[in-house]
């Protein structure tokens, strides 16, 4: 495609890595660029095709984000559940086949025994071809342990030498990208590629990690690489910056299945700048990923959602009381995990843990996997783990949660009534017990660690055991005793009342809730995930319950709080600014500081320019009318000046340091035999933003988000006073707020 | 509850009717009522409960709001079944009895015969005795078409008597209320009742019109009425507006049963300021108001949605095709009906026919009436219309949409094989043309009468019409030719290929669309009536062509073109102003006019204040440090000027009319004998917002929109120069539109 805006000088209006862009005058730029596009598609065919394409653009690069991401997503999904059943054994039919795959057309399979097929072989089978025994145990158990170990470290030092940005979840990342900030390479695609393969190999590694928030974070990638193929978006950091929001929810649409959730989760939790037109193409976006992952069907049954649960049981009114326990139980754990998790994030910072990385999470995965092997709850990969929680029992189910004691055989359709649990159940019950307990730990432990990690899964499978724990118990408490008061109102001998697979996926969205402080987008995955509106209100009662109990623990979710332990520049668009400070408590200088170095209009030579450039590093500076009057005219910034005196130097015939640089309109004439002057009136923000020296932060603190500000200048009684950069503002909410001003690390 | 903030002065800081609110100063007194409230709190218990009262009073409001409409919407429900029942005739055994709970226990009634059953009666069976013959029809006729005028005479009658505000549907008031502005009673107990009435017997009247929209007026009237149990929110337009979106959210919630549909209805399409914390509170409310509705259950069948649907048949990629031409069809229909509408609500304004509402509503109602009654499709109301419309025939379906030919008995399960439509198919297709046709020309000159009036239903009926007529076209071509190319990959002779309701379905979604141009909304909204994700790509396609084909024919929805015809100041946040003029083009003063009115800080008596007031109309001030200077200090509002200076003179001891007022801080010492000094700083806005006279009116346009400003102050180098209003602002978008920009009315 054509460019009509060819930018004068190359470089001015381009930003510095780890600098927070300027969103008004991005999009100024691209008002400007389209305007000239609407004009000139009056005049040729040609630019009338180019306006059409280029209004089009949009809509083809959602296609693309949408396509592209749902194919990853299946395509990791495939190499994930290949990769997590080789660390059992393989598959003599063909290599290629994942456990499941391989017994799909094995006659031998029956429901009791649907894990036995002759194609199959456990490692013990192979080596020592027995599996009977306990060496047979040793030796599965030996190769459980050594794959773990090898995907691990494969992961982590794939991470470690090709692209460092790929470990963690990326959300904190993502979330302080979208507010504004440049942080380059973070979505290249060595990012991508190294995310992609990275997060097969740890998902796995059979670590407590899930591959949802990384997810996010490959869609992303694939939002800011395919940015580059459209002038529009490549050239425009603001526009930018509306494509990732769009790939975010993508991301979160492929993880779950749950389109109209992901949009949500991209608006409430990882967008900063949201325009309607960004829903709506997010949600063209999230449609495509969804339907490209459906139609390569990875989980094998044609549904798009990852959990998919169907109940047949309505709830009373009485279980909103275990609901409301699942959601401060979820609350709790929330608050307990952000806690812990950044208090070891912060000492694998600060002391010699974190120059082991590789070391730390071969440890770790060590653990973990022995750990895991001997309980069947810790060994399936979380996500199945949570499927079967999630699953209300039928008549043909033959896993151990649904091993019920068959009291009443003449139950009509589906609906089986509230039985006895048998032994099965019992045994069922103590090991999820203990995984419990192991997943609780060492969650804390593993996200954070340098490979990639994502924390949705971990979470739900907390609450959903949780969850189901308690099921199980208010099931057995109302066939044993349904004739106490609470039960006998509406649930007979014999009935349906309690279905604990429901438990499990409230207990699942309070944990979640309690982690992340999701609301609405959390309550609505889960409504897609059923599909029901029936069960909203248990789900939305927990996540209330989980959100209030885990905020008046500590105010900050996980990502925020990972956010500000790495010390990132995001201005919270959700917590109002409470304090009643001024304007002049923020602006520098300070009180006894030198006055605020400013440029003159038209009296300053060159080389007075460029020594106030070597001489500080603030990356702007405001121009005025003369020194005397502090009258404002404008605001220069530091990169576009520099440029632009080496491009005068260069080019411009006779630009000498003694030449004056003019910002006024028209330079006056000047005497004969002067250096020819500068005119940079070009370069000069001629519509700074101003407050008043009085004005209450929290309306200066409401303009820097809602318009997206770098900096503005702070007047009093029209003379120029003082400026607040978005630093200031971070490091005076810190301050405000009791913690190191000095945390925030970028401009 | 006790308030804590006693203003000094009672007025200062209220709005009139008819002004445009400040949001930044509404949310600064909030920010000050919240931050008073949680100091005291650590005080005493009681200051401590007051502050948690405080904070949950928010979802208390929520759970009311959510309870009053969701009830008031089962009421309006279950009295219109019965008033629109009452046209035709009356239960013998009761008379609050509609037809259908009438024939309820009936024994006579088949699957064949519903609608007979031996205790209603018609109006020919009451009246003459009979039903047959050429008489008992007239009469039923002439009852059917009295009863119609007689609710259409009660409705527009109390509407033009008691509440004039009870007109329409509400939605472009409430987007502009929420846009910041004032009109006092629009929102008031008097429009609730006079409304909820009204819009019974209109929908009753059988007129071509709608409950859904109103509802959401209706909803928000409950908001605002309920606000006044809470200080926090009676006192503060900003906060009164968070109320009301939350509302609007709840009415839309309980129109269809689609609670987040209803969500994303008041974000996208109704809402101006919508903080994460008001979705949260949405949801909520949204939801308390669907199972209120829900646990009244109007429409007996124990589901939360008015058109339930449940489809078995996927659909086929080729089916886009068919789907695409809807979008396209309602693309069209929208574009020509806000056309034609809004051309006839202009003649209505301009012409004497706008002095006759009752005589216009009685004369569209008779034709209405008497064109309804012989179409079987248009004397049923027109939700079961939709209703009918959307059902996938089964096999004990009795309706004539429904009478298939019976080729295939062997059909297992609820599918049901395409089949050669029968006789009734072909009457009901041309019934259901004639249908169309109708109520595309009666609900252009409907919508816009002086009674309750939603455009949703009607706007749905002639997509779901249409989109059926399209779906039994497709289906038939397909059984009498599945040897196509197109249609031999897909689908064999006796298979079960083409949904015709899921084509009435998506043709009302592009309908809908085409004029209203939701999107995300929309979308949500059909696929919480489905509940299956499945269809959601059918839906997409033509909601996202019809708004494609209707914003080519003309830029505005059918709510943006009422604002635009009542000239009510709304600041559209969709539409980006693209054009490149510059402040200094729309400020006042102009260039050839007198100076900008200022006042000084210390050299005005209250004698040449109140000139300045008297001499000009301004709603407020400039207040400058000295005339020569024009260095601005800060703005003072009109009307707080004028309760002071009065409340100064009735109270302060002295003041008369040579004394002089001080806005700076500390007033000079004054000589002996001279009278005492006003001092007004209190009332001094110290932080105006100021852009400098070279700011692109796009950023001016941005920053009115994103902080909610009401005017902004124009400087150049310094010096005070100009200021804006909205109103300035939205004339110069008119202006720029080509438009009347003195058709905004007010300021």
């Amino acid at each position: 495609m054509m460019d009509f805006l060819e930018e004068p000088i190359p470089g001015v209006g381009t930003y510095d890595d780890f600098n927070t862009i300027d969103w008004v005058r991005e999009k100024s730029r691209d008002r400007d660029r389209h305007r000239e596009i609407t004009n000139k598609s009056k005049e040729s065919t040609w630019a009338l095709i180019h306006s059409v394409s280029d209004a089009f653009s949009g809509w083809l690069l959602m296609l693309l984000i949408g396509l592209l991401s749902g194919s990853l997503a299946g395509l990791i999904d495939i190499s994930a559940h290949w990769m997590t059943d080789l660390k059992e054994g393989i598959c003599t039919k063909g290599l290629w086949f994942n456990h499941e795959h391989c017994c799909w057309d094995s006659d031998q399979v029956t429901f009791e025994n649907k894990d036995k097929c002759p194609k199959w072989n456990s490692w013990s089978q192979l080596l020592i071809s027995t599996e009977e025994g306990a060496f047979a145990y040793i030796v599965n158990y030996f190769m459980y342990v050594l794959w773990a170990l090898l995907f691990a470290f494969l992961a982590v030092s794939l991470v470690k030498v090709f692209a460092p940005y790929a470990c963690g979840s990326g959300i904190p990342e993502i979330k302080t990208i979208l507010s504004g900030f440049i942080i380059r390479g973070y979505l290249g695609k060595w990012t991508l590629i190294i995310k992609t393969i990275t997060l097969v190999l740890a998902v796995s590694s059979g670590l407590s990690l899930g591959k949802e928030g990384p997810l996010v974070h490959v869609a992303c990638c694939c939002g800011n690489i395919l940015c580059h193929c459209f002038n529009k978006y490549r050239k425009n950091e603001a526009k930018r910056r509306e494509v990732l929001s769009a790939a975010a929810a993508a991301g979160v649409s492929v993880a779950f299945g749950a389109p109209i959730g992901g949009v949500l989760f991209s608006l409430e939790e990882v967008s900063y700048y949201f325009p309607l037109k960004t829903l709506w193409r997010s949600f063209f976006a999230a449609l495509v990923a969804a339907f490209t992952l459906r139609s390569i069907n990875p989980f094998g049954n044609s549904r798009l959602v990852l959990f998919y649960v169907e109940f047949h049981t309505p709830w009373h009114l009485f279980e909103l009381v275990p609901f409301i326990l699942l959601g401060i139980f979820g609350g709790l754990w929330g608050a307990l995990f952000i806690r812990t998790n950044i208090a070891w994030c912060r000492k694998r910072k600060t002391t010699q843990l974190g120059k082991y990385p590789v070391i730390e999470v071969l440890v770790v995965t060590a653990i973990t996997a022995i750990l895991a092997f001997p309980n069947e709850y810790t060994r399936m990969s979380t996500s199945e783990l949570i499927s079967e929680l999630f699953n209300d029992c039928g008549l043909l189910d033959s896993s151990k949660l649904c091993d019920y004691e068959n009291y009443f055989n003449s139950s009509k359709g589906g609906d089986l009534p509230d039985r006895p649990a048998g032994a099965g159940v019992y045994s069922a019950m103590w090991q999820l017990a203990l995984t419990l307990i192991m997943k609780i730990v060492i969650t804390i432990f593993t996200f954070g660690m340098k490979i990639p990690s994502g924390l949705f899964i971990p979470s739900m499978a907390v609450g959903a055991i949780a969850g189901r724990l308690l099921g199980v118990g208010m099931e057995q408490m109302a066939y044993y005793h349904h004739d106490w008061a609470i039960f006998n109102s509406w649930c007979s001998q014999g009935a349906d009342c309690i279905t604990p697979g429901l438990y499990a996926m409230v207990g699942a969205a309070a944990c979640l809730g309690g982690v992340t402080r999701m609301t609405v987008s959390l309550v609505v995955i889960m409504f897609e995930l059923t599909g029901g509106l029936e069960y909203i209100v248990p789900l939305m009662a927990a996540a209330m319950t989980s959100k209030w109990v885990a905020d008046a623990l500590g105010r900050e979710g996980i990502y925020d709080a990972h956010i500000r332990l790495n010390g990132y520049p995001f201005l919270e668009a959700k917590e109002e600014f409470a304090h009643k400070t001024l304007a002049m408590d923020v602006m520098k200088p300070r009180r006894n500081d030198p006055l605020l170095t400013v440029l003159t209009q038209d009296s300053m030579t060159v080389e007075d320019v460029e020594t106030v450039i070597s001489e500080t590093t603030y990356s702007g500076f405001p121009v005025v009318v003369s020194r005397e009057s502090q009258r404002l005219v404008g605001f220069v910034l530091r990169r576009d000046l520099i440029i632009s005196i080496e491009n005068a130097r260069k080019k411009q015939d006779g630009v000498v340091s003694t030449s004056i640089i003019y910002f006024t309109e028209h330079s006056p004439p000047m005497p004969p035999y002067t250096p020819p002057t500068l005119k940079l009136r070009n370069i000069l923000d001629l519509s700074p933003f101003t407050v008043t020296d009085l004005t209450p932060m929290e309306i200066v603190v409401d303009i820097f988000r809602k318009l997206g500000l770098r900096q503005c200048l702070v007047t009093h009684n029209g003379r120029l006073l003082g400026i607040i950069t978005k630093k200031d503002v971070l490091k005076h909410i810190a301050q405000m707020a009791n913690q190191d001003p000095d945390s925030i690390l970028f401009n």
